[in-house]
């Protein structure tokens, strides 16, 4: 009876698409899920709200978000002939919904300091299958979709590739709540263009130039936001801290921590010890903005000059400086920072490390060789976006572009 | 020198005006204090995110986007010939900034929980004179304006009265964030047909479909967002934690707690108090989302009942549910809930109140009698709201609706 | 196959919406019909682009959003379990479509001076039946859907009553290109809250809101946009204008004219002679605003002294002044209006009604008593708006307002 | 007296900006001027309404828009310490408000058809000093700065370069208008990062993602929107129709047309005509779409197959088909359409070029070479964008687009 079936049927404002749908019971209990709803507590850009103050949306937002895009991408193929079953199309939702289900707070920023033995993709792999069992098998779709060995390899490419509903809703959601004009995309248009093609994701020619905006807006996005030099330095300082943290409870200090966050502050585990140890992913599972961020703010009074230093400059926005150029950093530069460091009060060389940072970022706009993007022409064929683009230059874009920084304190 | 005097001049990105200019350094100083930087770590609407998942925005853009349209209101009285010296321009632009400095995380929530014994109002009064202080009395115009004292009022009624650009930016911005478009106001379009007669703030008439526009969306506002049923379950049943978290710690249980919440766990305080401590005030100014939310997390596994089964709900959404209607609750209701409540596991009679909770929430959408909107008309008369209206019945519109309501956990 | 099935499957742009997609080839056939494609060249608001210059958006713009609308509309009944067969679909999609069919240039304004013996309801009718014949009896469904005839009724409220996509469209569309926000609605969550019960079109309670917000919204349009004075003005002197062209022609002067505003200068006609003369019906059906501004241009020069006034005026932008007032126009300021006129140059006592004009206007922003709103409620029962609105008082919000007008040359 | 020197200051809804102000009663009167005034009934685009059936915004809201966006410019130029003195200022508003002013209806179509001797910078030429006598020579300045002669070159760079406020305005309003999201620029942020250095106009380095993004949408609306298969394939066909009548017309045929279109018809006139001739420029400068399409409108019915073939295309909206590729149009395919034409009634060698029209089209994003788009850093050195850009090849970028056509009736 369609009115207990649709019970849960949840209509959900959001800022970005107007509404989102829950489209069955199941997926609703899914989202109840405590895992998924820790997302609300998980900011999608980490600091860049030091920069951007309205980018403080969550991943759970964005997760809903890329779940909506892929009901609608559902619809434009099935309305196109593409037969997609109700239980793959259960299976694409569940995929897109679970995709982020692995990250932790601040996560680029954790696996270079909190925890470095496991890696996001291998959480969400344990989780995965944990909530499979929980469900009583009702993912398993889901997950040989996400892993990539489930036969329809097109269901895959929705859920990640270089056309998949994680970049279509994040790169838009990303936009509003930056306020960055500069990355919108029109991704309702490139969904309405999405075809299938000896079982591979395309799309229709006639949106060939929609996709050279997605590609550009994308590269724009990188170092207008994602790599902004100045949320570079907040996450370096955040890594810095955190590094510190360790340090100094594995040396017997008695840091302020909420008990999921003590658990890694006081050893390190790898994907074996996550694996083996149900208290660890529970822990882990329980890490939210809220652990590290009222750890941080705590922190800035202990008496510790490196980490009240680092957490002090968090709080009240006092960031590292940093250099970010095309061109290595130079050795001179590097000394003349060292020493203007080693001069101020509490800094030395055993802990200079904490204040001067060197190292390198970089993107590729477009991945050629590996998951190419394809444009169907009316007359069947099928040419890879390299070769398709007829304004932008495609070998010029996907060049990877490096920068070298030197952040440090002051 | 200019490059000087605008050396933090800074243009910030901001979603809803696309762009926000900090005036000065002066006001750039001011905005980096860490009272005011506080401010990005306590959410505009508490727990609403429970039911909009977009609106996180915080106290920090909304204080900001209230500041930028000050700017324009400036702009706009002094084309049409009102004189507003520098000082006052910039008291204008304290004073707003400064309007929301006493607040504290959930901030209706806490007054009624964790720290009853003063005003955010209060609070704000002893945080502007310290600042005042700081700054080398630089603020006392701001703050003269604010608390009305000085002598040209129109002054204050741009910062407070029902034509303020607080509620300026808070309809804008809390429409944005929630998606709910029955909010939108015309905030651009009324700040354009600002005047001011006889020093009083008044609107040209050719404005006043926006402004009863506004005065509608403001209603709408109020019970589709602020006093929707769900965001009222979530914030009787944070209160209650809390609640109950003051009693344990005061029964001498050691509750996790930054140090900051930990001093407001431990004793109550008063007015008084806070002017005379120093360490409390400073103490409520390091409190935010964080260490209350943080706290609430760890709570979960207290081995205290109440404590645990209201915190297990609010971090994984299940809410109280909640009865609302326009007429009293019936007391048949009521003793059945009793009785559902007793039922259950852990629950009696000396804790029942923590569980069931009954009251009533109001609103007027616009005050008659005090504080009235004028409406200037171009043989420069002035007419208020009530009469000047030809749309709406402002006596229907002003008359207080009041709700009724039983929430009760479940 | 599907290819050729959707042969004319277009997704057209549409700043609105984003995109509409026109469901099928037979849909597809009926937008390309001539009497359709003149909707291009008949502007939705008329002479309104004389006081908002973007609003010059077409009533086949408006057309072709009302029936995405209706697609929306049909989705989310279906998805409710309302059962709407295939051919009750097609006819929903083509009555709407065709719901303006009838509407000529400036259709009030012309209906009050060229065309005064016909509605363009009955112009309407002549056009759809032709339209049937010529699709070989397709659209009889839609046609009785359209006349309420077709026994499901709640299909005739999506086409035409107080929550029809007419009405849905063009408050969004008059806000969007007129700029005026004050008139903004949320059509999107309105319709996702739609339902059918006992065969009638209801609301469901969680979107009240929403619809208060609605009829404020008309409300606040009405005054501002459709019945703006400067507008008024603009379309009673666009009325006389074409009622003296009309008297000279009767007296034999030659007036540049297209063929088709030629017949109507001639000969005035009534729905008999439109029904009997297939010449009238096309000659109606070819005219558009090039038609009747085109000839306004020209006969700026010609030698007719209260012609060459009125025409000088609208192309170049000197209207009539308009006094617009809730009470009644007094003698005292008509008789000193018809003193000044009558000193003018070129104006006596013969051709003074061309240049004074007097009457009133109104509006109701809801109808009581007829084709109510229902609010559904969870239990399954329906109240009507009236007295389910607990914001809106809508016994004073449909009390029709109505004013009084004295337009003039000056 | 303020209420004086503002007596016309007026806000106008703009749905692209929200609200224009018109800065002062000099600036509305020669607004109000009736070749201005034309600009209203002047599309943006001509006929890509035939495609983007929102794209029928005017000549007159666009120049509108870069008048607004001027005034915005010369705020920050003066914020940032680049003095513009009052009469400046008023030059630059003139300027851009006067830039279109020679345009006609369909301007490029027309010249290729109708008007074929004289270009509308010419004819803009003639107006602007016709203007300037009327308006006893306050348009001096304004001419200066727009023909490039006035010492203080940046002023002429914001009315004409590769980052004037015509572009501005023009790739946000079609983007808004066709709904194309493609082209949507950031043009408030890159108008907050101008700058003056050396007297020439620069934007600071911060902006030049902003940059790169406007010069990747310029190049996507080129090919999206202006050079639209479909739009070229119109634009063709009205060029031929007007051809057609010309032709007509100097046989002796006596065509439906306006005055004005008449005045065409019958003659061609150069440049020295149109100086000598008062009545030519007059006539010109009362052309606008509704003379031209009010014409065609009338053809289909005139009794000469060619000009009714094309006529009836374009009011119903069958247009040429169109081969459009990068590669010219091979001979075979060609041969093949002119036999498939020579098959219809009504074609014949001596008229087959009305029907067949062969060519090319292309367009450069960025002009290297000619008036450089310069980059300001902070340490006051100007790079060339090419040279700057560092996400973009711009290389790659200024290279020619080409495109070869072959379009034909069918």
């Amino acid at each position: 009876m369609a009115s207990i079936s649709t019970r849960k049927k949840k209509i959900l404002n959001d800022p970005v698409y107007g509404f989102i749908t829950i489209p069955s019971d199941f997926i609703f209990d899914l989202i109840e899920h405590p895992w998924f709803q820790r997302l609300r507590r998980i900011c999608q850009l980490g600091l860049s709200s030091m920069v951007y103050s309205g980018a403080i949306h969550t991943r759970f937002q964005h997760t809903l978000g890329a779940m909506h895009l892929m009901a609608k991408s559902i619809d434009v193929l099935r309305s196109k002939g593409v037969a997609i079953a109700d239980d793959e199309a259960e299976g694409l939702i569940c995929a897109i919904l679970l995709h982020d289900i692995g990250h932790g707070p601040f996560s680029h920023t954790l696996e270079h300091s909190l925890v470095t033995g496991i890696h996001h993709e291998d959480v969400s792999d344990i989780l995965m299958h944990k909530l499979n069992i929980e469900f009583n098998g009702r993912l398993q779709l889901a997950i040989d979709i996400f892993n990539d060995v489930y036969p329809r390899r097109f269901l895959h490419q929705l859920v990640s590739s270089q056309l998949d509903m994680d970049r279509m809703d994040y790169l838009r959601r990303d936009t509003f709540f930056t306020g960055v004009s500069e990355g919108h995309i029109g991704s309702e248009r490139i969904i309405k263009m999405l075809a299938v093609q000896d079982d591979r994701l395309v799309v229709e020619a006639k949106g060939i130039y929609s996709i050279e905006k997605f590609i550009i807006a994308r590269r724009l996005m990188y170092w207008q936001v994602y790599l902004h030099k100045t949320v570079l330095a907040a996450e370096f300082m955040l890594m810095q801290a955190l590094r510190r943290a360790v340090f100094l409870t594995q040396q017997g200090h008695e840091l302020f921590a909420s008990p999921a966050l003590s658990v890694f502050l006081k050893g390190n585990y790898n994907r074996e010890d996550f694996i083996a140890r149900t208290d660890l992913i529970e822990a882990f599972a329980a890490l939210d903005d809220f652990d590290v961020l009222g750890a941080i703010k705590v922190w800035q009074q202990y008496p510790d000059t490196v980490l009240q230093k680092l957490c002090l400059g968090l709080v009240n926005r006092r960031l590292f400086k940093i250099v970010l150029q095309s061109e290595p950093i130079g050795a001179a530069i590097k000394k003349q920072k060292e020493e203007e460091l080693l001069g101020l009060q509490g800094i030395d060389k055993d802990n200079l490390s904490y204040f001067l940072l060197e190292g390198s970022v970089d993107n590729r706009a477009y991945h050629i060789g590996e998951d190419k993007i394809g444009i169907l022409y009316k007359d069947g064929t099928v040419r890879d976006l390299p070769e398709a683009a007829d304004l932008i230059d495609f070998k010029a874009i996907s060049r990877e572009i490096k920068k070298y920084y030197l952040a440090f304190y002051h």
